[in-house]
């Protein structure tokens, strides 16, 4: 064409939600009226943001002390040391996960790997794991001056997307992850339809950015994926005295 | 990690969806049998698929006779001529509008640009256009051998995205658009949370692929979005003797 | 904020692409000039649409006659029969890859199932398969009137995504197949990147629509990914006597 | 089919790139070798992340003291006050802008409202904006108990996407925004390939979640898309004595 839908503004008002009537340009004055494109419902619910601490509408899952929304990978009680306002991994014990089941989740963690570092290396030293579903590592490692394979490095979805740079820091040194999760969807048979997605912050630092996730972690062979439902968050034991705190999750 | 998820078989299969049992492995012998990933529901409906005509769940338009799917864009009895087992658009009168609205729709047309091309050129030559929900323009033109500016020949998006190619037949000579069209999503605040999408099989051939949509059709400047609802589709009459026939549409 | 950006052009046009000046809003007279967003290069190529033929540009994979652009799938000559303008599996022989490797195209196939229905059922009955870089199967099967699971009917991404309808034609009349295949991307590291998708039109009705895959089709367990490059369209042998012709691909 | 892929091992690893050789499944004791998927190359950079401040690899914008990266939008010094480690709008200055032009980002910006809010609310209490692209708004305004429509609080993408929820932190109190910017893509012709997209976390809560825009911000009417390129960072002045500090961008 080349006259415009613009000369035929009753064509064009036709069909428009209700809802939407304050962007419906009735008139030229109109079109110029700034309030046109005024949202003011909903409001957005007010959050605080006390800086260091957990977002007022989060979950808390760890603030130092209560370790109730937890349990053993096995059931039962949490096998971890808590102390000095963190959970320590107790190496030979199990990993964690939680009792409330999420699927799309912001998710904040901080950790902290052992300086006790001597005579462990690569894969051995400062080993453990954040499981999204129970299914899909974010891997926790120390990568401070310590070379393992690239996707298998502190801020790698492990053995699928290594990060896009190393942001780790020292040993006994405190550190974060800000994560965005998107849930694997699946149709009524079973197909996969969008596949899990990750955005990571380490440190502040992007290290995943909207990674596609090929399916669950596997440490042998390709990822593949099996439908399932919202799950745990997993907290792995790999035999490293690994420290978190300050762990807390919203519901996206 | 470098200890694969595998060997805690019963941790994978906590949150698994009941209707996603099939998929559970319980042991490695199930993990051997393909029927596991067989999923017998739900069946999906039978379609009849006579060549040439309109596929048996289809919503027919036009079957060569009976307009009575169409009205004017200025409401009434549709303008245009219906003989030979088309309709023909009477140049000088109004474009056509489906009565019912779509939003995501599979969309067949088929069209002929008229013989009759002396002291017809560019943009004068053979021109309508398909809107979806009526504001998305995919034009119809003469551009067999017919130059024009890119995006506003046979099969572009018109001002928005030229065709991947020009799959254009002669005047005269039945051509046809396979469609599959994408609605634009909106907030409830007014928001775009997803563009509109098209895809468009030119005489077989694929000419817009995915292709992204930047807002509705302009004649003049750039193209933007205000939310709106499901929509007729429009044929537009502008000065030409285009003919159409064998419309049909599947809701998506 | 709520002063406008509009009141600032010089602002605005700073950074605008060299290519993209036509769309500078200079003035307000420029602003209301349709020309201004007239695209006149590149011209897209034209391409002949003959009815019923492989469009001019296309790679022609069989034409009715000639079986050069493939081999057997052990290597080798082609062990199926050509005759009466198709060529038809030979049940015992092997499957069939083209000798050029493809990553996105749009790929047309017809083919037809054997009359000779008598004891056979299920996925015995008339099956075969389109494998898209040889590890993704579009499913080939008599689905006329012979229930099986629905995500290995014919139209169905086999074991991974039923088709939306089913379009099937009877034994012995001619379907087509018209694919829109977006290659899977990996990346250095052999992660995934994005996914493989696909858009099927069977005979016309869009059986599949911009489906994601899983990962390479797997008769046993759950469907994977693993780096891989362009590779061969293969056609399965699958014991029965499925006919083909009128093979031709795009590259996207 | 209901044969799988998985006996042709000659045909699977056939067209698999030289680089994914690793995933390449040889034998039954090469697919339970673990080293298979370790990728050791490339090796991520190194960036050091001390608490607080930018990470080693970021462009720092502005550190407390040295605005040299900025000019004015009209060209010339920056025309804001610099003092006590932050850099403060004048009311009735101009906007600044960076000297360097930037597409796709991780963008760090601090920012506090004034504490002296009698008489002033809506849009009017603390109101600033960051341009990404010179053209996109995430809007900076002072929300604490200080209604306005909700598309336009602070958060927002300006007229276009209100915040998920409301974060914001009271006058006086430093508030920080980590922005992921996705710009959006253009064709040659100038028809939008890929719209933009941004992910913001206000004070660490996600406000803003990959949200798609439907084009530059727009003080009255519809937001459009023309084609563009890189261009700077822009911080609006708008009456109000907003204060910025540790600024800081990445450039993905």
């Amino acid at each position: 064409m080349d006259t415009t839908l613009m000369i035929r503004p009753a064509l064009i008002t036709v069909g428009l939600l209700a809802a939407a009537s304050a962007f419906a340009q009735d008139s030229a004055d109109a079109a110029r009226d700034p309030k046109k494109t005024e949202v003011w419902t909903p409001v957005p619910a007010v959050v605080a943001t006390p800086p260091g601490k957990a977002p007022s509408d989060a979950i808390v899952l760890f603030d130092g002390k209560d370790v109730s929304a937890w349990e053993s990978e096995q059931g039962g009680r949490v096998p971890w040391k808590v102390a000095g306002g963190a959970m320590t991994v107790v190496p030979g014990s199990k990993g964690i996960r939680t009792r409330q089941r999420f699927c799309d989740v912001q998710l904040h963690v901080e950790w902290r790997t052992p300086t006790d570092t001597k005579g462990f290396d690569g894969q051995n030293r400062g080993n453990s794991g954040i499981f999204l579903q129970e299914l899909y590592e974010l891997q926790v490692l120390d990568s401070y001056n310590n070379p393992t394979y690239a996707n298998g490095q502190a801020g790698s979805i492990y053995k699928q997307a290594m990060p896009r740079v190393n942001a780790s820091r020292a040993p006994g040194q405190w550190q974060a992850y800000d994560i965005i999760w998107k849930a694997p969807r699946f149709s009524v048979g079973g197909g996969l339809v969008s596949p899990a997605r990750i955005t990571v912050l380490h440190n502040g630092v992007l290290v995943q950015d909207d990674t596609v996730l090929a399916g669950k972690t596997e440490y042998i062979g390709a990822p593949s994926y099996s439908p399932h439902a919202c799950a745990p968050l997993y907290l792995q034991e790999h035999d490293s005295r690994i420290s978190y705190r300050n762990i807390w999750v919203r519901e996206l």
